[in-house]
């Protein structure tokens, strides 16, 4: 793999887009960019920890794209634009490189947030594959915060939960439309992705004085998945948010309420009162 | 190293910015983004390539901001805001990255371009830590692209060239208010910031109808530099660039100039007809 060769191939198939100023091949990309706000994020993406060396290279770009824009969504964002980065042993494959970045770009296109450029380094020989994508987006109407959830709001979730692994965390889209869809139809006061278990990161929608409570019983399960451990399995890349609003039912499903919580309490509990607010990947 | 506290401790001490709505701790950063067109670039810095494991750990951040930033003057930009990715093994050291964090907000908030959100993931024992910076920033008047020198323009450096990596590379600042000082003054046809070697960035300001001459008895080196050398050491970061106009002396110092270009001739050739288009780092 030569690092100037596999950037000129990558971005010789680059996409063409009005909004595209600058693209790749100078110092910098430049976008038209038209709000006054800039929603901005990264992700990265390990060969052997987020995927295996056997996952299908296209589907590794893929999700290295949609990781980052489902935190787009999660924001109530539109993504616009992405870079995207490589660290590769000089031994990489050239034509598996490509693939991911194939993957990658087919999807930040047709998602609505081009690969605009990047950077690609030679790591040592043994070293991991690493990719990452970041991701520049606008927001429409408001931005949702984390954080936020209030008492007496109803906790919903899009889709279904659990068992991501055998095959939703290469498959996902990311719920930008969905999102969309809700913001413009209810008052969402707080949102997140599911990235690293429905446990976990329901406890960061908890404020100081709210507790969510998830009745287990309506949690929606993916094929394949069992209690509890859906409530960790994570990357399910679903949205998780609280309302004192009702959403259509096709968007999303209630699974839970939000209470007041008195300091040392749990953030997230069962409706049997099991503390589930660490139940997730650990980040360690 | 814990991914979650590490994340937690980095970001603690955010910068504090007007411009920043929603800063580190949400899905994505939001900033205040007045102008309708978006910079961005990314870079990344390994250890044990860019830098060594002995590199004080703040001089590693603030190495990976200022790359980052130096793209940003080559284009005429200002940097507004960062991102700042780790990929680091768990055994890392939590006060080494710490360290390394807080050589890079510093600086990026010294800079203009403040960090305002990121990403850490663990990867395996045996990796080399792994730093990436985003920056997105915004045009004053113009973006300076490159592969555009004219017929008869000079060109330019600014600073001195050659042995940055006895020093210069771990505390160079980057070209931001220089690159504007020069815009606001003449009117300038390409640049590049020296980051490969002298010879091979210069080739990318050449377009398929012009070749640059450089003179080597008129390059300003760097104190312990030598030639030929310093046309190939890199990591320079001054700016490189074409103008039919003269600058303040202050600012750069003419090298050579631009002539027409014969398809298949060099596209860098010093005045005693030796290509050296091909000097420099080799992205292999």
């Amino acid at each position: 793999m030569k690092e100037s060769s596999l950037l000129q191939q990558i971005y010789k198939k680059s996409t063409n887009d009005d909004l595209i100023l600058i693209g790749p091949g100078d110092d910098m990309a430049l976008l038209e960019f038209e709000p006054n706000t800039l929603l901005c994020g990264v992700d990265q993406l390990i060969v052997g920890k987020h995927v295996t060396i056997d996952t299908p290279p296209k589907l590794i770009g893929r999700k290295a794209v949609a990781r980052c824009f489902s935190d787009v969504a999660a924001m109530g964002g539109i993504p616009v634009g992405s870079l995207m980065t490589a660290a590769l042993p000089l031994s990489t494959d050239e034509a598996w490189a490509m693939a991911v970045f194939d993957g990658a770009r087919e999807h930040a296109a047709k998602w609505g947030g081009p690969i605009v450029g990047g950077d690609i380094a030679s790591s040592a020989e043994n070293a991991q594959p690493m990719f990452s994508v970041t991701t520049f987006g606008t927001i429409p109407t408001t931005a949702i915060k984390r954080n936020n959830a209030q008492v007496d709001d109803v906790i919903y979730v899009t889709g279904k939960i659990g068992n991501s692994i055998e095959n939703h965390h290469l498959h996902f889209t990311p719920r930008i439309n969905e999102a969309q869809m809700l913001i413009n139809s209810i008052k969402i006061s707080s949102m997140i992705d599911i990235s690293d278990g429905l446990g976990q990161d329901a406890s960061h929608l908890a404020t100081n004085k709210t507790q969510l409570v998830i009745n287990p019983t309506m949690v929606p399960l993916r094929k394949g998945a069992i209690l509890p451990s859906a409530f960790s399995d994570g990357e399910d890349y679903e949205l998780l948010f609280t309302s004192a609003m009702k959403p259509s039912e096709n968007l999303a499903t209630p699974i839970g309420f939000v209470q007041h919580r008195n300091a040392n309490e749990p953030k997230v509990i069962t409706t049997s009162g099991e503390d589930i607010s660490n139940l997730g990947w650990s980040h360690e």
